[in-house]
């Protein structure tokens, strides 16, 4: 049975595909991951899984598709977790792109070696996957499920290292693309960043213990105190004898993902060591800066847009209002909907705050616009409630070009800003007017006082430029093209 | 099986008991009354019923634990229950307090009589149920449910009355307290409030029908028109043929609830004529003229501070922002935890923005201190991540009585305000300042520009003043007493 | 959701309707009854209900649908049936005549009187249920469910007696039909038997305490020791105290269900101090002298035909085999089965030893023969499988008369032997030959040396002689037409 | 979840551990699969699998825990698995002796190779299991289960052929044991049997399309011909083009399990060109010449024993009969038992037929002695209900050494042949005479008329011979201890 059949309610955002944790030396290790997963539960929420080790019983694991806290609280589920080391993943995927989830798609993938067992959870995606997924077909290997992550383990089960670290090392070197990886062995807790860090992970330590998490808003959760983020291309392996650091791969420069600061990460998390929140916020400044409008009200939608609708009415002096409700009791789980639930996108999800709009020019503040189509709803809801005008303020430039660094974004030729300029957006979705924030305007509010460094980026932001740091071969050989060097 | 065990973060709030809808003359009532519901679910949280009609097939219910969303929205369940004629509950309990709601406790409740089947769906409390209970088993009637709710179904089978209609004019002159009811017979759907119109009930029009709701954000889902509320006393009859109204009570001076507009209902609803958005807004204006503190922000206590912190805000000056994150994937819906997820209460719900927070005087604003619990753990997590001074700032005045009127209150002696004075409550919370709305100035903020007429309460207040518009007969019973006349 | 929606295999049986046991005095009763049900299970397969009384816990029950080894066994489900005291009932229901049971339609039913609580559970139906039905809604009762049986606790809530065993007299004084109930209150264990008897209810000692139940096997499983019978017309009042017994009804003579006999009870239950095994033993052995054949093989329809079989075998010298087999793994739980195994039918059920059967002339000895389709299918695989020759032999005379004292019968233009003579039926069938036993050969069987008396048969055999002992004034009223006097 | 936690109503008899089952050529697959898996049901009742194959959908499978009929009738779950070849398992798990199974373990197995994929289900057991698996693993494969029958695969991976068959081949000559394999590619079904041809497998034809599986019942089911049992040793593979044979292995003389004619089979299954009906018949034949003893009632122990008791009854004269009736409502699905429940045992299954057992002198026919512990309760209830003599007669030679073939059997010293001489037995489980049959005398039931050759036996009798045709190496290697050399 596949429990997430359709997403009739997409709500048209970027999603980020999966989160990662892992804790060692704590009592009741899987109890901690459940917690940290808990907090990173909008970087994955489809599916989730714990492996945890205890010497008496060995590696136990508990795969299930929903939310942690509906299957991860539970005692029942939780005893069968015992110990002090335990790592975990949630995971997002679409079911019109991919198929449905199968649970032995869900991570973390567990490997016997003949130097004992180890479970990995992946963060990222592998540009080479299908090519290495071949290669070890050819040579015997037998994958157990259609995650592209797997490859890590099978390369590993191949490598002629001795020790688990060092298999790992060398199955990351033969993957491209970006990765944050967790890991254990029986003793051993590990984090490795990609060289190019597009993906965050963060270390935290918890009484004698420690932490590795996609955000600190993980860390946070369990009370654990934030260290350190852990470096682009470096790996941590701690043990009961501490940390010890390594850094197998090349040395790059860092690409971490913007859109990260835009929207993927909580606000309350801190990304390389700012607030998300404050970023945010700032973007709204940025905006008001460069795209300011005369209006009445400057109202977010909900809930991803409102730190930057702050910083708009902060910057312009424009009041700040609710115009749009949003029901707190929506979630992804609408099983096999009627018909009539099924036309009723947005509107299960939003509401407009009618005695608040009628008559008023309103500035609506989201964080991106990818496909179009709720802003189209949006705008036709706000104006059914009686707005005199409709001014849309985008918190990020066009996302034009597909991600394929671990983002699940729609083929290229979905995406609106593929296809139309900024005034043909604004016609279509048909508002009074139409502005994103500009990439140098981001980069500064990301504390790029410069902006962007438009020869060396300081970030991924191979969504909206077009210019991927690493080449997605898998995709190239399946006939995308890259953007023609300008 | 006991789905909903125990509510081990429980967030301190009184809890709304129910939420009311009915549809007459749309096809595929059902699907609609899904909607409204899903729309009110904020009123009732732990189940929800639908009955429905349709001349081939009579009347069909279903009744449910969970979210509207996770169970009316199946086509499986939905295509039970065809007809152009439904109504639905949804309802909350207290495990604590009442023991674990059984299904059959689930409204609406439907009875059969000579002239034909009739259900009913219910939002208040009777306060002469116990009372009625006994009458009615001594003269032989056998009750499905431990609901209150129920005696208005028997009272209705032992009316002398020819037709259902007249029959529950009958029944509800012999009950006392509050109630918003909407039932449905074979080819009519019917609205009544008591004589105070204590709870709301709002009409609206849909096409060529009619929809019943208690509040307007149930019409909004729908796309139906608001028409007006159902006025207190009033019965509104229709079918086919068109709505007539009736006032079978003796006339009383209304005494609507006014923490619907503090709380229970929802900001994009409209009360009383008023978009309870600008009324909680309104009450942040209020409470920084009554009280005002120096800080450099202020942050609501999510989500339900929002609004009266956006006009604290405006009002002061003092910048608005998220210092407190809430994490989108908490529900009620924990089964049997774990031990340790018991004890982490409000951090699997809330998050401090500790990189905003640091270093400054915070000013929380909330809606509301029951117990003061969550409010002495928000302050423990806004100190722990550094802040230089917490000043709360509460939108309603000190709760200091329980409401008998459909919602549920701890019992008196729980209730912080019942046992401290303000600044005992400061001290016990642990905060540099705490301040509550006056009740004059909470009724100024409600469109009483005179503040509160104190000879006649333009609202019901009683959970602040224990001033109680209908003796609650029962509990006086049981050995509650009254606040001593003044 | 309705858990048996469909019964696509069924195997052309009447249906005995319930299963009553009830047992006070004993630790854990509610295990107690758990067991008693589980032995008790052929009386009723579709649901299972226990009410159990606890002087802490007060009543509680629990009800299923399933099997009560699915449900009743369960550590979860039982811890919340403490006390010792306890009733339970298992039923069947088919689909097709009267729709599906709802989970409120399975008994035991509960009533709270000013007096305090019973429950009851009726093996049985009433023949004026409909007819007492209305009057009682006419009354002001309201219906929880759309059993018959609830008649009985709404006339005791209307009783002007003054304790419950009273109430019951009462309330069984007004209704007509069949009737063996086990009933309790907080204190007292009640057993009755209708005036004439028709089904069975026995009476056991186990340790200090008492068992009521259907047959004897369900003594048997909990180490009762048995007492006697239940005498038709007796009400059996137990308590801490003792046994009392008490005649309320006027005295008839009685007429116990000679089905029981051929085919509902156990064959290890013993019913007016006879083994069932063995009576129908005899009735093979009757069957061998009315209608003897030539042939190699005597073999069972399995497995009700088994006990016939051995007495057929051993009178007739012809040799016994197992030619058809039973696959033990069938149930009646197949939830919308696609359309292949729906057209499976009997196969799924049934194979036939073909290396055995091949060559042989087959005598195939089975119960009765209500539609004959299965009989048809069952023939078809013999002959497929290469018999030389098939002879059925029966062992109850035609079915050709509906039972209206709870037994499930096709109405009666289904019935084959209401339609055909026993000539048109053996070429209907298409066998070599077709006998079913004499109303003589079968009371014989049963006990009777000089056959049935047919000034005052000895027992109910209405099903095949159309002697009705109680009119079915329903159904006559919906216009069923008795027999016409000879 | 386990949903099969334990056994506490364990029969104590051996269990078979697996049954297959493939299809090619036929509309619907897969719902032939499920008929024939029914079939096979008391092979393994624990869990089952099926997976299909369909040009445009690819290989699609389905495993769950529970009965064939609870899972695979189901139209929602066989929609997802079309084409016209399908194979699959059920399989039968100890929780005690081996933990219990996981999803995972569930067969049939599935690997992608590089010319395709391809899926097998194994009944059997591999005596080398642990020594490959620990080789296969230092070379870098990855188990997904803890099924010794997952080496295939991996085997099949590393094959250095072209084509799936003779990757099978070279598998399959590096596997030691008992394997009877229905395997399938996209076009090709695949059937083996080890060169002893230890465990059964046989081909069907049914209209244009063949069939495999364990026993001919599952050819019955789905109206197919019985073609021929593969031979020992053979490999045949099936598409379009008809049917190859091959004969991969060096040739060895048969050894057929003599258990599957005792016990694993279904009677009405055709084994060596044998009704199993018959040689079981035959067997009671046998031992009434063996073992004679005067009595009043020859009554089997159901259902297992009753073709020998109606052999032993027409030999010896004295009457067979039902002396214990079993409740056809067992099953093995107790979840999670009440502790009472638990300490029921046999009776929850069994009842004395007390009314024709008291004062007679019975002779009870069981299939095998195992533990005893069966046979002891059997024993008191026996004597309970007043029998006056009680001689159990055993349908097998008493079992002393474990299977390591495919049968699930204690380990030694827990059975009660190995630590015990026949008359220590007749005491320890307390009647009044106890014999088995011969080894000699069951090779003359299965038709060999000068009883077992001790040179070169013509069957696998290990469990009662302990002389192993294939050496257990890996049990060898974790100590066990083969039977001295005499």
């Amino acid at each position: 049975m596949r429990p997430f059949l359709s997403h009739p309610f997409d709500d048209d955002k970027l999603k980020e595909e999966c989160g990662v944790f892992g804790v060692i030396g704590v009592t009741d290790a899987a109890n901690f991951t459940a917690l940290g997963l808990h907090a990173l539960q909008h970087r994955g929420q489809e599916a989730g899984g714990i492996v945890a080790y205890h010497p008496d019983h060995g590696f136990n694991s508990a795969r299930r598709f929903g939310y942690v806290r509906d299957n991860f609280t539970n005692a029942a589920v939780m005893d069968t977790l015992p110990g002090q080391l335990a790592i975990g993943h949630v995971r997002y995927s679409t079911a019109g792109s991919k198929g449905a989830t199968a649970i032995r798609d869900v991570q973390p993938f567990f490997g016997e070696f003949a130097m004992g067992g180890a479970a990995i959870a992946h963060n990222g995606n592998l540009t080479n996957a299908a090519a290495l997924r071949r290669e070890l077909i050819e040579r015997g290997s037998i994958f157990q499920s259609s995650s592209d992550s797997e490859c890590i383990i099978h390369l590993m089960a191949r490598s002629i290292q001795k020790n688990i670290p060092e298999r790992m090392k060398d199955a990351l070197r033969r993957v491209e693309g970006a990765f944050s990886v967790v890991a254990m062995t029986r003793s051993k807790l590990i984090g490795v960043r990609d060289p190019l860090g597009v993906r965050p992970l963060v270390l935290g330590k918890v009484g004698d213990g420690w932490a590795l998490a996609s955000e600190t808003c993980a860390l946070d959760i369990i009370g654990a105190e934030f260290v350190r983020e852990i470096n682009p291309g470096e790996m941590v392996v701690i043990d009961e004898k501490g940390l010890e650091s390594f850094h197998p791969f090349e040395r790059k420069t860092s690409r971490f993902c913007i859109f990260e600061h835009v929207y993927f990460s909580r606000p309350d998390s801190i990304l390389g060591g700012r607030s998300v929140y404050e970023t945010r916020r700032q973007i709204g400044v940025e905006l008001a800066r460069e795209a300011p409008v005369e209006a009445d009200l400057v109202c977010p939608v909900p809930d991803s847009g409102t730190p930057a609708a702050i910083g708009f009415s902060q910057e312009s002096g424009i009041p700040y209002a609710m115009g749009i409700i949003r029901n707190q009791y929506m979630g992804r789980t609408f099983i096999e909907p009627t018909e009539s639930i099924r036309n009723m996108g947005v509107r299960l999800k939003l509401n407009v705050n009618r005695a608040l709009i009628k008559g008023k020019r309103v500035i609506l503040v989201d964080d991106s616009v990818v496909r179009g189509t709720t802003s189209r709803k949006i705008k036709d809801m706000i104006l059914e409630a009686g707005a005199a005008e409709v001014h849309f303020r985008i918190a990020s430039p066009p996302t034009a070009w597909p991600c394929f660094y671990g983002v699940d974004t729609p083929e290229r030729s979905k995406l609106l800003a593929a296809n139309m300029s900024e005034d043909e957006m604004r016609d279509w979705i048909g508002v009074d007017s139409l502005r994103f924030i500009s990439l140098d305007g981001l980069y500064r509010a990301a504390g790029e006082a410069e902006g962007r460094n438009d020869k060396q980026p300081q970030y991924c932001d191979a969504c909206f430029s077009g210019q991927y740091p690493v080449a997605p071969s898998d995709k190239i050989e399946q006939g995308f093209e890259m953007k023609a060097a300008e």
